[in-house]
């Protein structure tokens, strides 16, 4: 028998104020299948309280644990996550079109964590597109929310994929990186958190295999197909947009251009293809949780060369790029199963 | 005569390819005017490089320096912000009415971000009610682009106001809480930042003045007027929602219930009243900036005896009393002058 160290108050869902003594006796019944749950959980270095938590609402993307949740979702192979909720609304569609999905006349993509009004989330068939805004703070809950989602839909052999955009460190605009393993601002590969007042650190290397076959896709396409010159490296995750990224152009600046040039040099000295603010959290759980994942940015400048970016159609074409990329990885993949 | 450091590369627009000794000549025709600039830009702890920066797109924000834009903005007086993008819709029209703005027939607020999809901003009157989505790193990209958009403005004691939910520690359910000083993970009240390859450090206290005058209005309404228990206290800044602000309920969780429980009543006994997650940025930059701000959050839950925030009516009431808080304050100061 296990034991957990929940107590009733942790377990409280502040609607329903159902405690945990209360629910004992259905708890009880299936002994066999919490300790089954237990061994999934703690292989996949998760949060063995999950086994025993009966209600669990993801709050911020509007679902929650139940049976019509698993059976919605347990056929789910792929998660596509970007920043912007109109660009993965439209990752939808097109991922809809490369892996012809056929919706009823009068049916349409609807987004499934409308109410939450945090993220935009989209189901096609296995794959799901989701934007998570910007930064670290708000990747980390929506991939809290979407790990706990496919567990408790005991979905098998997800992949996950963020698609952006970045500032190139050395490379044309235009091409997509694939990272090989995300660095902070010091060029450490660790996620950092503080967890209960201590800080925690975490790995972050992207899946070696997933790479080098997205690599090979980008290689075979390479100058075709909307897709232009695809690379790998490590990316830099910078908490902010401005000073973060060495920027001459934000509210603050104390550093000089030249001071600025001399750390994108050192960026380019340490292997560092691009700068975004989202790898580190994405493939410091992602890893923890012995999940596959991999960062695909196209770089919308080269921060060699400049700071701004500026809104224009190029972008948007440059954008499309990885939508492509992998578009096409999934398509090969769902033809060989 | 002020020597600038930025080169050529450093003020190309990537789409305009306009480089600095080609804009010289209109440059130095006002050279008095960049000086006020720079002076202007120097006494706010502000980049001294925008005074010569011809263009700037902030890219995220959707909005061009210019002279359009500083006719369109420069009466603006106060910046509310707050997570969701619907709520501070709804928001900007509740302000509306209590500061009684009138629109022609046939005319609607419009999000003036639109096209950059990241945020989503109104301008009613002199107030600004803007999303600023979830984490430091999210709200640190909006408060950049929105100073740079007051000083281009040419805009005169501004207040910033962020509008948000929070668990409460120790406080009932309900409670408004005005955040005196924001600490991180570790209750230092600072903000950290890697710049550079380095760690830069920036305080996070409140506007003393204007938390007491925020405390003064709450004690006129507190039991009425939608508006129950207005308190201050010190925030604890967290860069996740489920480790970070040691739940039980996240994808993972290394700590046992009573480890929590630790660290919950530690924060109650460093006087931590609420844990939300953009308090370290907002009270960091602003502070730097000497802009006036303050944070006030409304409490979902009291994380003393649950995790879970769950939605429902009572919620939806709940963040209603900020708001009301909030345009009290406008309301009443607009009157004053």
């Amino acid at each position: 028998m296990l034991r957990m160290e929940l107590d009733e108050r942790d377990l409280d869902s502040g609607q329903k104020h159902q405690k945990h003594f209360e629910r004992l006796p259905s708890v009880v019944e299936s002994d066999t299948e919490i300790e089954k749950d237990f061994e999934r959980l703690r292989i996949m270095n998760l949060n063995c309280h999950l086994a025993v938590l009966e209600n669990d609402y993801l709050y911020h993307i509007a679902l929650e644990k139940s049976e019509r949740l698993k059976k919605a979702f347990s056929d789910v192979k792929y998660i596509c996550m970007g920043g912007s909720p109109k660009r993965m609304y439209q990752f939808a569609h097109y991922i809809k079109e490369v892996i012809g999905l056929q919706l009823p006349i009068g049916v349409a993509l609807q987004n499934i964590s409308e109410e939450s009004d945090r993220y935009a989330m989209y189901k096609i068939g296995p794959v799901i597109s989701v934007n998570h805004g910007i930064g670290c703070p708000s990747i980390s809950i929506l991939l809290n929310e979407l790990i706990k989602l496919i567990h408790y839909a005991g979905c098998k052999d997800v992949t996950f994929f963020r698609i952006g955009t970045c500032g190139g460190v050395g490379v044309e605009p235009g091409t997509i990186i694939v990272t090989s393993e995300a660095v902070d601002g010091m060029f450490r590969p660790e996620y950092r958190q503080i967890v209960l007042g201590k800080e925690q650190v975490r790995k972050t290397k992207c899946d070696e295999d997933l790479v080098n076959d997205i690599l090979e896709i980008g290689k075979v396409h390479e100058d075709k197909d909307g897709i232009k010159k695809v690379i790998s490296g490590k990316t830099l995750c910078a908490n902010d947009f401005y000073e973060g990224q060495g920027r001459l152009d934000g509210a603050f600046c104390e550093y000089t251009s030249s001071e600025k040039m001399d750390f994108l040099q050192k960026c380019k000295e340490n292997g560092v293809k691009n700068i975004e603010m989202e790898s580190l959290c994405f493939t410091g759980l992602l890893n923890h949780a012995k999940i596959r994942g991999v960062v695909i940015c196209v770089a919308l400048v080269d921060r060699l060369n400049g700071d701004q970016v500026v809104s224009h159609d190029l972008n948007i074409e440059f954008q499309e790029r990885p939508f492509k990329l992998v578009a096409k990885y999934i398509k090969k993949q769902l033809e060989k199963n």
